[in-house]
C-alpha cells in the first residue's frame, strides 16, 4: 500500500488535499513541513504532500526554501484547492459566540480574514496557533474557555465545534496550491480535469549580478515563447539582495526548446536546479 | 516634536531600528503593521517605522500587501539592521535551560533558529508568539513555567531574562530592512553611513498576461541600464497566478531615464504605484 505522508494534524486543509488525490492510501500526518520532505528524501513514504502557495498569503516560504536548501526531491503532482475559513465555536458558547475572548488559528487564517475580524470583532484579540485544525482541537477540549477557532468545515465535524460565521475569508479566489513529492522524477496522472503540464526550476545567478542579468535570463524564455506562469525571487540567505529564482514553465521539461534553454541558463553562469516536470489538479474539496 | 510609530511592544527589533534613526524622538509602540501605516496615512505621528524584509525570512508580506493594496503613504528612509537571535531564561531556570518545556518566540525568529533547535533541542515544542519581546515578557512574567524565549539582547535586560544561549540564529548574514513611512514624498536623510538612493515601484501587469510580458517590462529598464536591486511578485489577491511586481531601482525617481521608463511601463498597460525615492542607511545596533 501507497504511504503518503502530510502536514497535520489531522482535518487540515493539506490532509483534504491529500484525501482528494490519494482517498484509498495510507494517509501519515507529520508535524512540520520539512518533516513531510524528509520523509520522501529519506523514501520512508511514497510520496508527501505540503502546501506551497496561497493565493492570498503567497509562497509558503518554508516549503520553497527546504526544497531549494536542504532537499533533492521532485515534484509528482500539484493539486489546486479552494480555501474556506469558518469562525467556529464549542456548542456550549454558540448562543453568545460574539462575546469570545480569543480567536485562535494559524497565522495564515488569521491574516485571511483580517479585514472581517477588524470590522466584526474588532476587539478580540488574535492568537496564532500551529494549524487551522489544532486551534480547533483547542476549542473542542477548552469548553470552559470562552474562545473561537477559525478552521475548515472537516475540522468542525471532526472536534464537535459548531459554526457560527461561515466563509469570512476576504477575497473570493482564496486558492491553495499543494506539492506532491517524491524521490525521483516521475509524473503522476489521476482521473479528474484535463491536467496542465508544467516545470519547475529554482535558478541561482552568477555572483556578479550585472546591471540587466535577469532580463538576459528571462529572454532566454521569451524568445523561445516558453510561458512562464510563475517567477519569484526568494532569499539565498547569504546576505540582503542575494536571491534565488523560482520559475514554472509550461512545457515538459524534455522539450527541445527546454533542452536549449537549460544550455544556455548554465551558459550565461546560472545553476539551474529541476524539481522536474508534472501535472496540476483541481480540486472541489471542502 | 515628531511622534514615530513603530511596530511594538518595546525592546522588538523595530524598536532598536527606530531608535537609532530617531534616538531623541518620542517613540509609539503599535500592535500590528497596519495600524503604523494607518497611523501615518490618518496623519496621527509624522513618520512609522515597519519591518519589510528579512535577509533569511525574505519579505513581510503584511507590510508589501498592505502598501499595494489599502494605503497611499510613502518611504522617506530605509534601514538596514543586524538581528542576532539568543535563547533566555528566567533566572530561576538557568541551571536547568536545556530542560526547558516550550520554547516562545515569533514565527520568523522560530524559523530562523530552526537548525539550531532541531540539532541542539530537537524534543522541545516551540509556540508561535506575537514578536519576539513578548516572548520575553511571557519569561519573565511566568517563573513558575519552564519555558524559554528567543529574543534579542534588549529584551533581555528589559524583562530580567539571562541569555543561555548566544547568536543561534542558522546563517550569519541576518540583517532586516526597516522602511520609514510617511504620509507625502520626502527624502529624510540622518549621519552616518554614506547613503543609497533608491526608488520603490509596485507594478501590475494588464490583464491580458502575454507570454513574455514581463520580459517587455524588463526590457524597459535594462536597456536605460537602471540597475534593479530587487524584483519580487506578490499574489494580487484575485485568483491563483495573478501577481503584481516589486521593484527596487538604484536611480531618483525625477532622473531622465525614469521618467522615460514610467511613461513607456504605462503605454504597455502597466499600472505604476510610486512609493518614492528614498536613502538607505545601516546600523549597528543589536
Amino acid at each position: 500500500m501507497t504511504k503518503i505522508a502530510y502536514l497535520g494534524p489531522e482535518a487540515s486543509f493539506t490532509h483534504l488535499a491529500a484525501k482528494s488525490l490519494f482517498p484509498s492510501e495510507s494517509l501519515v500526518p507529520m508535524r512540520t513541513i520539512p518533516e513531510c520532505i524528509e520523509a520522501v528524501s529519506q523514501v520512508k513514504v511514497d510520496v508527501a504532500v505540503v502546501p506551497v502557495e496561497n493565493a492570498l498569503e503567497g509562497t509558503v516560504p518554508l516549503t520553497i526554501d527546504y526544497l531549494f536548501h536542504e532537499a533533492d526531491v521532485y515534484i509528482q503532482a500539484e493539486v489546486l484547492a479552494p480555501i474556506a475559513q469558518h469562525l467556529m465555536v464549542h456548542p456550549d458558547h454558540v448562543a453568545h459566540w460574539d462575546q469570545v475572548e480569543t480567536i485562535y488559528s494559524h497565522p495564515h487564517a488569521l491574516a485571511q480574514c483580517h479585514k472581517y475580524l477588524s470590522y466584526r470583532l474588532p476587539h478580540v484579540p488574535m492568537e496564532q496557533y500551529s494549524s487551522t485544525a489544532a486551534a480547533a482541537k483547542l476549542c473542542a477540549e477548552n469548553p470552559d474557555m470562552s474562545i473561537a477557532a477559525i478552521a475548515n468545515e472537516t475540522a468542525a465535524h471532526e472536534y464537535g465545534l459548531v459554526i457560527v460565521e461561515r466563509d469570512i475569508h476576504d477575497f473570493h479566489f482564496n486558492h491553495t496550491r499543494f506539492l506532491v513529492l517524491g524521490s525521483e522524477k516521475n509524473q503522476l496522472t489521476f482521473k479528474g480535469h484535463q491536467p496542465q503540464i508544467k516545470t519547475t526550476w529554482m535558478l541561482k545567478l552568477p555572483q556578479d549580478d550585472r546591471p540587466g542579468l535577469l532580463h538576459q535570463v528571462l529572454s532566454v524564455f521569451a524568445w523561445r515563447r516558453l510561458n512562464l506562469s510563475k517567477i519569484e525571487s526568494r532569499p539565498l540567505k547569504t546576505g540582503l539582495g542575494h536571491y534565488f529564482f523560482i520559475v514554472d514553465i509550461l512545457e515538459q521539461e524534455d522539450h527541445v526548446m527546454m533542452r536549449g534553454a537549460e544550455e544556455e541558463l548554465t551558459f550565461l553562469g546560472c545553476t539551474v536546479k529541476s524539481l522536474g516536470s508534472y501535472t496540476t489538479y483541481e480540486t472541489e474539496s471542502d
